[in-house]
């Protein structure tokens, strides 16, 4: 059994990144680990000959009122989960090796982080793109493993390691569900029963659209407009939008032809949750 | 004698630069090669094992009043002088590979490219760092290599690198200079005889302050004023910008104490220059 070896500074990482044979897959996550986690981790196991997790709660990816101070962790029991799943080298920086006081550079992807995530968290994915760039240039992995869950962060990604010629390939896997269909997310431990009951909402209404769209609906607005009544009729849910987009453009649609993607997010209560689910051409 | 290949293709690039021995030093250049050019070859075959050069006229970091069109090009001359330098490989970019119709991916390096050239040139340093960042994650150069000349380009440069982890060693050489003192530069060819001679008034009023300061001046509105003076005395010269700064943040002084950077652009006639001492700490 592989022995999980953890290092915080950069200096570190690069020393013990040198000895794991190549290719290197790897997995930031923002720690409290779930099945969804695991299935990355998993498939990296698969594809690469060793496997780098990073557990960093990058504060630049949150805007003030979101949150960052009350975001799940549980170091101990990521560690277990690891170990037990065979990774290699467990990354853990800290803000301060992150962000020294004079840091001021920042990656950019513009068009595709507008719309959907981005006209709700502004400044989000520019934190995103900046932490993942710093995070592959210090493990400098071959391959790197994204869930389909963030399905516009999997998109953001995809096109700033193509637009900045990033010698990585990069794996989106699909989404992990709980038995009754939630999406896995470490923001589900916020929920209460009722509020965990009334969350299963964002599934139905995704399930629904698909069906519609495979029983000859092409029609984008009327495939979002089943995923809109069926939010609405539930009480403790705030729709926030939904979308029926181009799966690499994440422009809107008129009408579904080819790989598109119906996303939406919804508050239950004072959580956010964002599902989707992938529309493949007919 | 290093037989140097040439590539366009940036998978032509990945596969060539596996075969080459490391580490693996760079030098990215806008072509049209004199010998400060040549002096970072030279130093780069001193450090590393291996050395790729790039000729690319990037036009992001141009503005549309600038002179993208007529920068001057000679890629035979550069060819036969990089054959002759002993560079392995050479990379030749085309605008239609590095910048695809849905680019999008912008690197910003944010305070220091603020002043200086960044209030004359508005987002010229975008385009550098962008493209700066594109070279390296497609060269995968262990040392990098570039002129004091662009003093404020070498500290954005060293900048990015260290807030984005960069993998790379950055090398900053002296600037090369005419035997009359003027600092090399491809735009050098724009002047006619007249302006030629007019153009040593910036290396004069580097030349005066730095005397100044050696004499136990250290009053740095006093030092530009050496400068401004000299400048405003050459007919044909017209002054954009003197600088006595913090040699790292590029923030101006009030007084000289460590290592800091006296530095100006100056149009002659049509064609822009800039120059530039460092200023040692006493």
């Amino acid at each position: 059994m592989n022995v999980l070896k953890q290092v915080t500074q950069i200096s570190h990482l690069r020393d013990a990144r040198k000895r794991l044979p190549e290719p290197v897959g790897f997995v930031p996550t923002m720690g409290y680990l779930h099945a969804g986690h695991l299935s990355l981790v998993k498939r990296a196991r698969e594809e690469a000959a060793s496997v780098v997790v990073s557990i960093f709660v990058n504060p630049t990816q949150f805007a003030p009122t979101d949150d960052l101070e009350a975001y799940p962790r549980d170091l101990e029991r990521d560690t277990a989960l690891l170990q037990e799943a065979g990774v290699d080298l467990l990354w853990l920086p800290t803000p301060e090796v992150m962000y020294p006081p004079d840091f001021q550079t920042w990656v950019n992807v513009e068009s595709l982080t507008q719309p959907l995530e981005g006209t709700k968290r502004p400044g989000h994915f520019r934190g995103v793109t900046t932490v993942v760039t710093k995070l592959f240039n210090a493990v400098q992995p071959q391959m790197a493993f994204f869930g389909q869950k963030d399905a516009q962060q999997a998109a953001v990604i995809r096109q700033m390691v193509k637009d900045l010629n990033m010698p990585i390939e990069i794996f989106v896997e699909p989404i992990v569900r709980e038995p009754d269909g939630l999406a896995m997310s470490s923001r589900n431990t916020y929920l209460n029963p009722k509020e965990r009951q009334a969350a299963l909402c964002l599934y139905r209404a995704l399930e629904a659209a698909q069906t519609t769209y495979q029983a000859g609906q092409t029609n984008a607005e009327s495939l979002r407009e089943t995923m809109r009544t069926i939010i609405h009729a539930e009480p403790l849910a705030e729709l926030e939008y939904v979308s029926c987009a181009d799966y690499d453009t994440l422009v809107e649609l008129e009408t579904v032809k080819g790989k598109s993607l119906l996303s939406m997010a919804v508050r239950i209560g004072k959580t956010r949750l964002i599902d989707n689910h992938v529309l493949e051409a007919v």
